[in-house]
């Protein structure tokens, strides 16, 4: 009766509660309100406690207390309406009136929008989302990703500190408006993304420890103690996370998860935990669902399938490809970028997948990676901003603050006419002028200040050039917050168009809907700073011709026929400095100064 | 010039001198005898520094200055004359007589005896094994396998605190008397394996630390700081014990590598150093190599072959078939033993390898394994004893000091009849009476001090049943050494003749000799403890019928056809309570008591 982890509706008017606590000896259930009440859990198998309570109150909070001393939250609590230290709360999932029947959205049709719900809109909510829909249709991508959504500390987070894997934000509005937005999206036919975090939890309201064993010391991760995915009682571990995925896809009608940052994820087990997790959820949920990792491993296992030992994952962020395209188009090379700068990374981000497939990295002191060149291109996801590459700036500066207008053209048309999956970050559309900066709400004041100390250590060597945002200050996350209607002002409504017709034209043209590295050739030249790519489905041949270099270049064109140009990022169309008239041509192609150009054989 | 780490000969009278010190400004060569001189080092690419000698003497004796400041021995050291504090000694390699052309044993036909140097003869060199090269070829064994001969501190050691990867033991008689035993053997054609350790170094006479960044915290290991296998720098770590694997490849024409407890080898890259170490090994060893882990991870992805994303190791301890054989005869249940003592473990083992292929283990609190199901029989090393399995008990009691005859030789038999690589453990083929308890020799007091006491601490449940052999007393070590002679002498001679009758067997019957878990199959039958095995090659056909009961039980043949007994572990002729007098039979089985008995078909 008890399958699932948490304060469950279980039919007759009676919740289940089910907890996971094997270091302990007895766990009541406390009911705080409406009316008070203590209940004694019953100790069933495996470490876990268990009770059934009949005609409970429908916004019944409760704690659970341990060895009859501390009083917590349920660790897979669907709600904390109070926030990360307060009672949960239960929620029934069998009322939502769902109308998006049979939704489904193949990967390769993908085209993601990744937003965060805070600052989205000046209302931050979910609910506020749902106006913008249509102009998020008529944008035309067809993937909402949402930035992670689990209770995290305070009213103000990327989402990266949550502690509630299960329990949906407070202040976006909580479970019920997250179900009410995937059911417009869905009807708007557009899929739901969700991030979700597994490879830790957040510093404050973290309270997992108390119950069990969710955290190791063997391993020292990047962001807080490493997850329990292969020591003793790990397979208890990695069944909440596996229930966590299964939630969202269940009761929420998530389609795809996002799941950050494997790397941070230590499992030295025979099977590791994202194998798992694959196995476990393609088998288990009752929707299609598609899994993709955020990984800085360049590691083709990840995506490989399980005959050739991978963990079956569907598709993984490509960062190598926003490197090459980033560093080309800036000549940035602090940090990471190092690694990155010349034209043929560009071309093997294009034509492979991971840039680094086992070749030294001066960045990471190592040869990094192994070959995704058998891999196919739905399995990449790539960008030429989100979150983390604006965000992680010091002034979470985004790329159209920087760049001419010329540049910014090409750095989209290069992810949206990529074979690959692309993602947009909120704003990026129509060039939005507010940062991403990093922004928390702590209410631990020692965290807080460690916080605010850390981002200003991170960034000392650039304090001349401007004010480091302190994390803690609602001013950085109000700065933050972006303004869609920008996009009907000047320059803006031009780029927001030149996206549109991108997304348009990857929607429409065959070799570019059809998503295959098999279907395509690539040709670089260096000292022109030129890749072609020859794309072609069926009868359809189509060449896009890429210019890095700040002057117009002249190309022999090495693929034979007649080709009929049909885009220029450079026209003046799009307040470039080319025209909008296109001859055919057969043998020359003139490419303007940072310009993608489009070209489609005669037939 | 300068290719291999270390001190080499170049030719022309010339020593190459070649380190790894990232972190150091200057390296300087000092040649401190036979007469003292100091040579600055080139600095090279990768924070190598190398420098040329010419007309060094023989036998020069050297240390590095690192920044002026502090002396330390070559961490590649190929001798360490006086120990493992002392300067290092250079060695020529091409000087000695290889006598051995063209050795090669298949893996299919080993046969191992695992020894330890120290304690196989009572004077525990290199040069006292060649003598008793005859009695193994007698015994029958076709490969020895040499725990670590890598240097350690003092003179007794089992060999797992080297650390000095590439400097055979001083006191086993240095590098020239292992050529000189490894000539020996391929000329009487037994195979050597060396056991190395590639997942931690020993804690006393460890500087490597202060040349490079070979350790990191970043895992918690079980032995002392884990190797930095994915870090930055982590190229060159890999580097150097690669050259170790081809070291002892071609300079020593060891036929195998034993690598120690590769669950302690910490590898998030993509390109895991197993799978790096076996590639470049086999690439470029001028011999055939056979690479064997040992493993406490039962992960089929260390001997799956690279197409299937595995390590592509040829070879794996098996010690599930250790541990289901072991609780079955001895009944123990303590320890991982917890996990065994059903007669599908057994069972299990037999057909597939691994026991624990997913399933729950009591002993870890978590599931455990991969299957290996898909493995052929050759990649599994199995055993009734070990160093590990006789030496970690308390008192370091062998199986035939606390169990009948009947159960050893039953034992012997599963081991040696198997589908699988069996291993003996030295003086196991004659029930030696000596233990093989843990010895250490420091001479760093605390850490003497510290060994000591953890041993004490180890066993302290057990210290009612007798006193806890100091590892750190010479009496230990004396103790743990064996002699071979006893093997002519009363019931002794009868075990011998019984291992040689084994391995005859194995050798001479084409369904044992010819590994296959597919020319196999297994019946069990639980209640009356008994397993049926049978395998056949061609025409030929065998059937192993087993005993594991304390009583004698009939079976009834579920295999057509008319088998004739050919051999049998309780026959008088061993000592047993059988006869000698075989009969054919159609239907009925009778199983003496912990017995295994083979029989042949008629054709």
């Amino acid at each position: 009766m008890l399958k699932e982890l948490g304060a469950n509706y279980i039919g007759d008017n009676s919740f289940g509660f089910f907890v996971w606590a094997p270091l302990r000896k007895s766990v009541q259930l406390k009911i705080v309100s409406p009316s008070e009440k203590i209940i004694q859990m019953e100790k069933l198998e495996n470490g876990y406690f268990g009770t059934v309570v009949k005609d409970i109150e429908e916004d019944a909070r409760y704690v659970y207390i341990l060895d009859e001393e501390i009083e917590r939250p349920d660790p897979a609590s669907r709600f904390q309406p109070d926030g990360v230290h307060k009672p949960s709360q239960i929620i029934r999932h069998d009322t939502f009136r769902w109308e998006d029947s049979d939704f489904e959205l193949p990967l390769e049709d993908y085209i993601i929008y990744e937003l965060h719900v805070g600052t989205f809109t000046p209302e931050g909510t979910f609910k506020a989302i749902i106006p913008k829909l249509p102009y998020l249709k008529e944008l035309g991508v067809t993937a909402l990703e949402l930035m992670p959504v689990a209770q995290f500390p305070g009213a103000r987070n990327w989402g990266y500190d949550g502690v509630y894997p299960f329990a949906v934000q407070n202040t976006y509005g909580g479970p019920d408006a997250l179900k009410s937005l995937v059911n417009e999206c869905h009807k708007n036919g557009l899929a739901v993304i969700l991030d979700v975090v597994y490879n830790h939890l957040g510093p404050e309201g973290n309270y997992l420890g108390d119950f069990a064993p969710y955290f190791t010391d063997r391993y020292k991760a990047p962001w807080g103690q490493a997850i329990n995915f292969d020591g003793p009682l790990s397979d208890e571990v990695r069944r909440y996370f596996i229930e966590n995925a299964l939630y969202w896809v269940e009761k929420f009608h998530i389609d795809a998860l996002r799941i950050d940052a494997v790397h941070g994820i230590f499992d030295f087990s025979a099977k590791h935990f994202l194998s798992e997790l694959r196995e476990t959820v393609k088998e288990r949920a009752s929707r299609k669902v598609y899994l993709i990792a955020e990984s800085d491993l360049n590691d083709v296992r990840l995506i490989n399938p399980p005959d050739k030992g991978g963990y079956g994952l569907d598709a993984q962020w490509n960062d190598d490809f926003h490197h090459a395209l980033h560093t080309l188009l800036t000549g940035e090379q602090q940090g990471y970028y190092k690694d990155f700068g010349k034209l043929w990374h560009m071309t093997k981000a294009l034509k492979e997948g991971f840039v680094y497939s086992g070749q030294y990295s001066e960045f990471r002191k190592r040869r990094h990676g192994s070959s995704s060149s058998d891999r196919p291109a739905r399995q990449f996801v790539v960008f030429c901003q989100n979150h983390d590459q604006v965000g992680n700036r010091m002034a979470g500066d985004r790329l159209s603050e920087s760049q001419p207008l010329e540049k910014i053209k090409l750095a989209a048309a290069m992810v949206i006419l990529s074979p690959y999956i692309p993602l947009l970050f909120m704003g990026e559309e129509y060039g939005e002028t507010a940062p991403f900066q990093y922004f928390t709400s702590h209410s631990d004041k020692a965290l807080a200040e460690a916080v605010t100390r850390g981002r200003k250590e991170e960034f000392a060597a650039f304090k001349w050039q401007r004010e480091i945002p302190d994390p803690q200050s609602e001013s950085t996350f109000l700065r933050s917050k972006i303004n869609t209607e920008l996009h009907n002002t000047g320059n803006h409504r031009i780029l927001f168009d030149f996206y549109k017709t991108l997304i348009r034209m990857r929607k429409e043209l065959p070799p570019l809907k059809n998503l295959s590295k098999d279907n395509m050739e690539v040709k670089d030249y260096e000292p022109q700073k030129v890749i072609l790519i020859k794309r072609w489905h069926g009868n359809e041949q189509l060449l896009l011709a890429v210019n890095f270099n700040e002057t117009t270049v002249q190309i022999d064109n090495p693929f034979d026929g007649t080709w009929q140009k049909v885009f220029d990022s450079s026209s003046d169309k799009w307040a470039g400095t080319g025209n909008d008239f296109f001859v055919k041509i057969d043998r020359l192609l003139q490419l303007n100064p940072y310009s993608l150009s489009l070209y489609r054989m005669e037939m």
